[in-house]
């Protein structure tokens, strides 16, 4: 076992298992990986434990953003291509939001097992039935406004993937961001122009480092987008986290058997906790086993208040100081357009960058003299807040978890 | 007519109908007038034309402006010595909120015709009802936190009411404020210590005239509170605008018979419409017929959101940074305490001098990275405002209206 391990260190596997696509198509066979998962604290009250963020149409498109993240994937790989990993408490709400997907791709965990065991139990799972699979990991709860250059970044990432490598889409840094780990990139892959070794991950910087790896040009934002081939990845784990790997493999061989839900409640809650960065990416990038595909596409994690109005802001609105208006955050949600006269008016008097979320059967909103603020309602709660100290709303959820109000986050 | 005028403009008429109290008592037979009109449109969306400022209870103290208006008067006049002149569409409400104001003294107006028709219709009820008599006017939606003092000025303005002075309680100005307007004073009365001639009234100073203003020593705020005769009101009534004198005059003599309706059907909309300031007290005052007794008990009229979270802050906070929670403005009304678990919580992080009113069956309320906002919620509107942008929120209530939105101002 050892010395295969130490095989692998030096160069990627490339072209062990080779898989291929029709010619004129490197995604012919791609199957999408979709863990949904994450509460998205910072985006309280919008997002709760029982109605996290992927399940919100966070920015007003009639989609929900699991529901985009699908649209935006099954051009990749065709009908039946795409498998949403979730928990058990939203298996529900998830197949309701997403009746084209078929009931054998929607996988829920008993409990989290962070990213890891989501990501590698789909593999497996997709290994079994199919062979091996070119899979292309994306979180449920992003954005990315310009679906078309994305797939294109995705399709030459899956020519990486084919030649073995773990390939990891990175995203072009706009600004210094403190809020993104960051990819460093080396020479590019001769045989798959476009992509490029990786030398390494960071973890998320301070402001000066931050500054410091744009100004080098080769670095760009980690956004946990993942695209290899399900033997390269299973083969990494088995290496690297061995119990883990046979783990899934124990519990995607019995996935469509009557003992799944044995072994499942067996083998499940025993699974390291770990996140796919730690376990396979950053060591596999250490020995050269990583490819990243650089991509400019609009992409946004939405991660808190200020970025979701400056999504909407920049997204739709011509006048940088009218008030960004987020019309529902659920769907079937009603709530009124601002100064139809009909439903809620909205007024915003003085305060360049608000952004109102009004909510459902919302009540009229009047906004006076507060320039960037953000006033967020939903049928139990109003946060009013600086869309400065939009990180800092993890702070109300924390208090209100003291105040044992656990009903409210 | 003319000479007689010109007769009353070099000295009070004093003691032409002198009116006594008992001699240990001034205001042995003191009757107090309570205008209760306006909507305190700078206090939406807590107050509005169907719910104006006085019927709230804005201090959260257990009674409304108007119930602690006449709590503080009663004292002064003996049970059945308060009369509330009210709009027609407000007066079932009063008498909801007045159980121990005798009907009679519940004088609903047709239709609004300002200050001075609203106090000389009273003035000439009570008039015409039990003789002359000493009036004192106050309006129904001011706080005044010191009663004790505040009654103290009134039997002092009564003695120098009853020596025929229109006499006025100044407030001691505690800052150059450009709110209020000014009541300067002359020299103290011989006759009547603590009292004060007053040279003039002025209109709302800039900031720098205001300054000028307390530097003098010599002025107080014009909080529009008024002690009379009634005979001394309707003598410079009939002098000065002798239509709208007789008009009261005649609707006061049908008030207690089968006619009133009629009368006051036919004459109350012919009324002039003026201030009592203007229609009186200024030029009175001009004539030398006018006093003052300064005072200091730390009146408000709580003018906007600015002036009602100042208020309740130095009412009951030690800690001047903690956000002042208005429990309730409505009688009746729930909401829930801070941070008491059961109710719904209010949370306000990074938020010096903040306000929140959260109205009834509140939801959660977070406020984060906001100092000196106010957050105002009512069961149809939500209000989120700098306290230093109080006054704009006319321009809301301006907006609605341009939106159709009358059901919501």
């Amino acid at each position: 076992m050892k010395d295969e391990a130490d095989d692998t260190t030096s160069a990627p596997p490339a072209a062990l298992h080779r898989v291929d696509g029709p010619a004129d198509d490197p995604t012919g066979e791609l199957v999408a990986i979709v863990p949904a998962g994450g509460a998205g604290t910072r985006l309280w009250p919008l997002s709760r434990r029982s109605r996290p963020k992927f399940l919100l149409d966070l920015v007003g498109s009639g989609r929900t953003l699991l529901q985009a993240t699908v649209d935006r994937l099954l051009p990749l790989t065709g009908d039946g291509g795409v498998y949403v990993v979730t928990g058990v408490a939203h298996a529900e709400a998830v197949a309701g939001q997403l009746p084209e997907l078929p009931v054998a791709n929607l996988l829920a965990e008993p409990s989290p097992r962070d990213s890891m065991a989501a990501i590698a139990l789909a593999a497996a799972v997709v290994e079994a039935r199919l062979g091996p699979r070119v899979v292309a990991s994306f979180a449920a709860d992003h954005v990315v406004p310009d679906a078309d250059r994305f797939r294109d970044c995705v399709r030459t990432a899956v020519l990486a993937a084919r030649a073995g490598y773990v390939t990891t889409v990175g995203i072009e840094a706009t600004g210094p961001s403190t809020a993104f780990g960051y990819i460093e990139r080396g020479e590019e892959l001769a045989a798959v122009p476009g992509a490029f070794g990786v030398r390494r991950f960071v973890e998320k910087p301070d402001a000066e480092t931050a500054a410091g790896y744009l100004a080098t040009g080769r670095y760009s934002w980690n956004a946990g987008m993942f695209v290899v081939r399900t033997d390269v990845l299973l083969g990494h784990l088995a290496r690297l986290h061995p119990e883990l790997a046979a783990g899934v493999r124990e519990i995607a061989a019995a996935w469509d058997t009557a003992g799944r839900d044995d072994v499942l409640g067996r083998v499940w809650p025993t699974l390291e906790r770990i996140a796919i960065d730690h376990a396979i990416a950053e060591p596999v990038a250490a020995q050269g086993g990583v490819a990243v595909v650089p991509g400019t596409f609009g992409w946004d994690d939405v991660g808190d208040v200020d970025a979701l109005a400056g999504l909407l802001s920049a997204a739709g609105q011509d006048d940088a100081a009218a008030p960004v208006v987020l019309a529902s955050s659920e769907p079937g949600a009603s709530s009124g357009e601002p100064g139809d006269g009909a439903g809620a008016p909205i007024v915003v008097i003085d305060s360049p960058g608000a952004l109102v979320a009004p909510g459902p059967d919302a009540p009229a909103i009047a906004v006076v003299g507060l320039p960037g603020v953000a006033v967020v309602r939903t049928g139990d709660a109003i946060l009013v807040l600086s869309r400065d100290a939009a990180q800092d709303v993890k702070g109300v959820v924390d208090r209100l978890r003291e105040l044992g109000r656990d009903d409210l986050v």
